[in-house]
């Protein structure tokens, strides 16, 4: 039977469990020579590199708290799962190799719909050259649930932690924040509209990036290549999936340290601060400061290492770690010094 | 405050995630000297055995699919959870080092309910000897799903997949079959008897074996010490989660051959078979072959190895394996000859 003549929905039922590994099996590229078996045993085989080690880090998204199906595609959403595990790989200064994939869906979903799920995974998966190389696969009474966890290798010495800045080193960070959020306020605003008029189409005109941010954020693996390029090792490393006042206090509190940021200095895309400050009446500070999954980098160098980085047009000197008594302060375009609080997320 | 002073129930945005993630990290041994970087980094640090490969495993239990809370302590969860994933590991004929647990909870659990869970998890890392490496913990919608990651290092030569056995080999297994799904049977009965009269007790004398089967099944790393110990490299092996029938498939469809085993060898425990004939008049072989959880060990040896098994209590041989031609075929004590049919499961 070609393509075309396939029913367009079918039942996962009819496929069964064996039939939807199978199907999820047969489609899978492998890209690295270190992964020795993939999906099809009771467990995935990596060669381990000498003198490496072996990084591990694990997300789980849940329907209704991490996404909303009702704006977000099924090709986005597991485009993004991965993405943002990669993202906590990249941020050990690790490039990830492989990823286990488990799912529990609910039977409201139809295998083209599992399909479409791992059409985004597997797009991720290319792009960021990393195998799938296991999971699980089963139901679940409610929503979906998405659960990846990504491996990689890296040098004992060049794998950076986030509790060892130094003071004086310089903060830096990656492309630009506040965008996944706005994308987000955009997104609950267009579904508000539709559900009060089902008439209305989402007016998205305007906002394709910060919806993309949302949507389809990437991890900055590019920025680990750009790194090992140059020969620079930050002191210490963290992804912003919580936004940078949280994650910047990570980075404080691991170190024993206290920090100034410049909200001059912090990097944001003309766009976001359109929709924040125009469209939102938000302050450009807060989406940038407590806007979760932008996906960048937030990293520490030394003093001596900024003549590397500051040509780079992706990464951005927004402050320095200081004493811990000294605390953790933002310094803002009127020049007021205030307390960063973390955020952290409120899902309960 | 003391223990005692403690309310009985906190509500786990009383914590918020931050604080969660400090309660259960605060509470984690770690045991091997591989783990370099445990819980609080954005991925986990392990060391690789020079030589050796790396293994890794995940599965995902959900709630009202894998569990039903109303008879599953949460503790006995939090160790099955890890024992399951122990037991792929142990599978590829590879100590388990390392697991990684994410969880998604809605609000109607408390800090205290989590922090049952947590006992669980640790009472199996500490008889498993595996560290609790990293982790997410997020809220649901609905129900609790435990997503846990297995990892372990094995020489390459060591490790021992499903799809290796040749014909002749012996077919082995380890402990007893059916009990498990005994105990389910057991527990959804009497949680049946409950709903109808909520003053009943449930019924359980005589039945503590196969309920614990069903609520804390243990993963057989022992065996694996066991095998190392005697000198024993099985030719495959894979552990019994679906059921004999179903993996004695798996071994068959991934060797490329077929499989003859015995009614009369298949080791059955005397209370598993008086539940099943007795009180449920269901027969033991149907129990053995398709009663899925026992997570016990299926494995073949060379035939000039069966001295080193003949002997040992925990592993017993059932059959042997055939042409492909020759099918899958179970001869019963009436020296029927019968086709095995996988089962898989069929929660969709």
């Amino acid at each position: 039977m070609s393509e075309q003549e396939k029913p367009k929905f079918t039942d996962i039922s009819e496929l069964g469990e064996f039939g939807l590994i199978d199907r999820i099996k047969s489609e899978t590229k492998i890209y690295t020579k270190e992964s020795v078996k993939g999906i099809g045993d009771d467990a995935a085989v990596l060669v381990n590199l000498e003198g490496q080690h072996t990084v591990v880090s694990t997300d789980m998204l849940v329907e209704g708290v991490h996404f909303d199906l009702s704006y977000m595609p099924l090709k986005h959403l597991g485009y993004k799962a991965v993405a943002v595990n990669v993202s906590d790989i990249a941020a050990m200064n690790v490039i990830p190799k492989q990823i286990t994939v488990s799912i529990a869906v609910s039977n409201r979903f139809s295998v083209e719909a599992v399909d479409e799920l791992y059409e985004g995974i597997r797009l991720a998966c290319e792009n960021y050259k990393v195998d799938m190389v296991g999971g699980d696969t089963t139901s679940s009474r409610a929503g979906l649930v998405i659960s990846v966890t990504a491996i990689g290798q890296g040098k004992a010495d060049e794998i950076v932690y986030r509790d060892t800045a130094n003071k004086g080193d310089i903060l830096c960070v990656t492309g630009d924040l506040g965008g996944a959020y706005m994308g987000l306020q955009v997104l609950e605003r267009e579904k508000q509209v539709f559900l009060s008029n089902q008439e209305m189409q989402p007016e998205l005109s305007g906002k394709e990036y910060v919806v993309r941010r949302q949507l389809r954020p990437d991890a900055r693996t590019d920025i680990i290549h750009e790194l090992k390029e140059i020969g620079l090792l930050p002191t210490s490393m963290i992804d912003i999936s919580d936004g940078l006042g949280s994650e910047v206090m990570h980075l404080c509190k691991g170190s024993g340290l206290g920090a100034v940021i410049y909200e001059e200095k912090l990097p944001i895309d003309q766009e976001t601060y359109h929709v924040a400050t125009d469209e939102f009446k938000m302050s450009a500070i807060t989406c940038m400061l407590n806007g979760g999954e932008d996906y960048e980098l937030l990293f520490t160098i030394k003093q001596e290492d900024y003549p590397k980085i500051k040509n780079s047009p992706n990464i951005t000197a927004i402050g320095y770690m200081q004493e811990k008594e000294n605390g953790v302060k933002l310094v803002t375009k009127m020049q007021q010094v205030i307390d960063i609080q973390a955020q952290g997320w409120k899902h309960f």
